[in-house]
């Protein structure tokens, strides 16, 4: 278990098996079709007293857990955001299990820490950030967002908060209607409270009204309340609504204001000249998050996180006992003062190989073909009849519903759509996911699984629309 | 780039690497020599055009990062806590990053789900914790201290902070002068402040004074503040202190308080039935943390963490947007409902594979070997004259410093052993760290590296002995 030779000979076999698994990936039902406690109830209660053989838990591998994956690789998955993989980033990550280095302090991981940094830098130049930004790799865009608010609340607190706990404050924090649940975790953890959270209303493209956000922010200073931050999104996750950065830019300085940025999924795009326009204000945005883990084909987790001052985001999180001083504190970047957790692996990697594999030019191909299978479902699915598009396609995500003659009350089409989004799921070929929007239940595909190609999705178009064929008949 | 067959290739070139670079790790300095920029200025300041050949990406590896590289899977990394890696938990990495696949939902990946519950049913048989605690795998123990912390502070507040936002409570946490440096930042965090946060002193082994902790709370009751939590730590960072569990449950029984335990380092010895009595009085207990990723030979990240109440912890956290509905909801566990972030990697995995291809034996012998090394570097250090233990060596560390004759004076002897931490760690050749004790600079060695033996103990005796006796020459 232990020895290396084992190790090689254990490890080919996983290879191989990945490799298998890549090459008949379209064979396996997207989503898992098992029942609640079905793989819980194979599994034994305890565990073994002695080692067991490798070639027993491969094979319990295959046989218990497989059949209860859904598969997140799977050109059929359309659902939620991805979570895209890509094969450099895997033999990165097989790299950094192995080193199983923690890169908490710079001593602990020059390395990794130095092309943390390098690799914040790549990505603002190829997404257009500002230079002056500093970048940190999160977990997660929750925890990014999270971080963000906390700094707000120190900054506009004069740092007291973190010593003092609150005391009096009444701080607003406002976002969209449309905004990511994160946002309302981020300001729960941090104190503020969720009635605190203002849900600016969304215009017919579902971004925010910035007339709307000022309103509020006015009536809010009329009642004492301290306005603190705007949490402005770049490609909602219900439908990749994008709100006026510009125009809220110009509030957030105008109020004093933290201005914080999730572009999780759609913050990629801007490595399309085409997509630049989005951020335009972002100079005066304090804070800006994206996923490379959904769309830069960057396993999870891997969340790039760029502050304006890295000095308001030290002071939020840095402390340092005894047993953490190193002698080269303050003259290099120890990043776990750049956020919550203290221990972090070696996630730089991946990225590092991920953007050098595919280079800028690979990147931007695999994105804008993405792009445009979205645009091509939309069309044909819309041309087919009887299908409605819910916003407009504005990167790699369709919000459609099937609109048929009949029915035509609003809460009968959304059971209709309901009964559609599980009568495609079910059948294990395609996984799509939904929301709402306007109240009116819409189904989402997204196209940006790292190997999608246009038979893909030419299949998805058959079978939803075979579905409601399906679902038709069942309801008539 | 993306087809199978290159990928096949290029992953058994990494697994040749892996294979060699465990082969000879003894080799590497343990400690990276390189200096601030030395890594950073040998990358190319922005990502290629065109992807480039995998061939130049593992040389540039194994030319620019690795010298770079501070090797904690080195026999002879003895700083800090371990982050331990084991082949069987790479083979398991290896799988997880090719899956893919976001954990957040059990919808989303049933097996991940159902193996998580499975793994924490396991680690609570092997280490004794209640059956009726619930577990859930977090991404480190500073994650988990401060889930602990909002849950407590949500619970109190009957679950209004969430919403509300603080309002006029007054609320005090308790720890040891020992405690994590996590607490404080947890405490931070959660808006309740440090100046809340009562450092409570400690005994001649570097352990939680409950008398001292009862008097604490009766005085800040007095004030009309409102203790809120104590959390207790089971082998703190510095010394590997045990704070008296049982008597402090009484006090927080008594008080009504939430009672956290971080054991992250030691909760693994929990395994050896002689370790057990440290956890009487868990039963009183809100919430346990320990990391497999320190010392179970798990790969960062994972750290276990437990609860009495799953609905505390999930009222504080959960939160369903339309988006991440599904049909299974209450019926299973949502893990992102659980804690901070939404999105999950699959570590129950790696978790797996540990507990089978050790087995509890295998375990236990390992941690039982580790802890005889700590006690044998111990004796022998004392031995050789000139060195004084600083703590009881309760589990795989030792607390020492150099104490020549001469010089005598606090400052003097501080200074000295800080000059001879440096002597032994630029060296290269092992890696300790340090901490104070009593104000007093102290070394620390922690012998639990998955592959570390005997005669790499017996090597950093002679090294440690050595540079001694060169720091004293030069301060001569």
């Amino acid at each position: 278990m232990t020895d290396i030779s084992t190790f090689r000979k254990n490890a080919s076999q996983i290879i191989d098996w990945i490799a298998k698994y890549y090459e008949h990936i379209e064979e396996y039902p997207v989503k898992s079709v098992v029942k609640p406690r079905e793989i819980y109830n194979q599994l034994p209660g305890k565990p073994p007293e002695h080692g067991e053989d490798f070639r027993i838990l491969l094979e319990d591998f295959e046989n218990i857990i497989i059949p209860g994956i859904t598969h997140w690789q799977h050109p059929h998955f359309f659902a939620y955001f991805p979570a895209n993989s890509s094969f450099p980033s895997i033999l990165a990550e097989m790299i950094t299990a192995s080193l199983g280095a923690q890169c908490m302090k710079w001593e602990t991981s020059p390395a990794a820490t130095e092309l943390e940094e390098m690799m914040m830098n790549w990505l603002k130049q190829i997404t257009g950030l500002p230079k002056s930004f500093h970048g940190v790799i999160q977990d997660t865009a929750s925890t990014a967002t999270l971080c963000a608010i906390l700094t707000a609340r120190e900054h506009m607190s004069g740092f007291k908060i973190n010593t003092e706990g609150f005391s009096g404050q009444h701080y607003r924090v406002y976002c969209s209607e449309e905004a990511h649940s994160s946002v309302e975790k981020a300001v729960k953890i941090a104190g503020i409270g969720s009635k605190n959270l203002i849900k600016i209303k969304t215009d017919a493209e579902f971004a925010l009204i910035p007339e709307e956000l000022e309103k509020a922010i006015l009536t809010d200073i009329h009642h004492n309340l301290t306005p603190l931050c705007v949490v402005a999104a770049l490609g909602t996750t219900g439908s990749t609504a994008i709100d006026p950065l510009e125009q809220i830019s110009e509030i957030t300085s105008k109020y004093n204001m933290w201005l914080h940025i999730d572009a999780a999924y759609a913050g990629s795009a801007l490595i399309l000249p085409e997509y630049r326009w989005m951020i335009k204000g972002i100079e005066n945005a304090d804070s800006f998050v994206f996923n490379p883990h959904k769309w830069l084909f960057t396993n999870f987790d891997c969340s790039a996180y760029f502050v304006r001052s890295k000095e308001n985001l030290v002071k939020t999180f840095q402390l340092i006992p005894e047993y953490l001083r190193t002698r080269s504190e303050g003259e290099v970047n120890d990043y776990s003062d750049w956020g919550i957790q203290l221990g972090r692996r070696f996630r730089a990697l991946k990225l590092w190989f991920v953007l050098r594999s595919f280079g800028i030019n690979g990147l931007q191909e695999k994105l804008r073909s993405h792009i445009s299978l979205a645009r091509h479902f939309a069309d044909k699915i819309v041309k087919s009849g009887h299908f409605t598009l819910m916003a407009p396609v504005k990167f790699g995500l369709v919000c459609f519903r099937y609109t048929p003659e009949k029915p035509q009350g609003k809460d009968e089409l959304n059971k209709l759509n309901e009964r559609l989004l599980h009568e495609i799921n079910d059948s294990g070929k395609i996984y799509l996911s939904h929301t709402k929007l306007n109240g009116e239940y819409t189904l989402r595909i997204q196209t940006n699984q790292t190997n999608v190609t246009l038979r893909n999705i030419n299949e998805a178009l058959n079978l939803v629309q075979d579905a409601a064929s399906r679902v038709i008949r069942y309801s008539e």
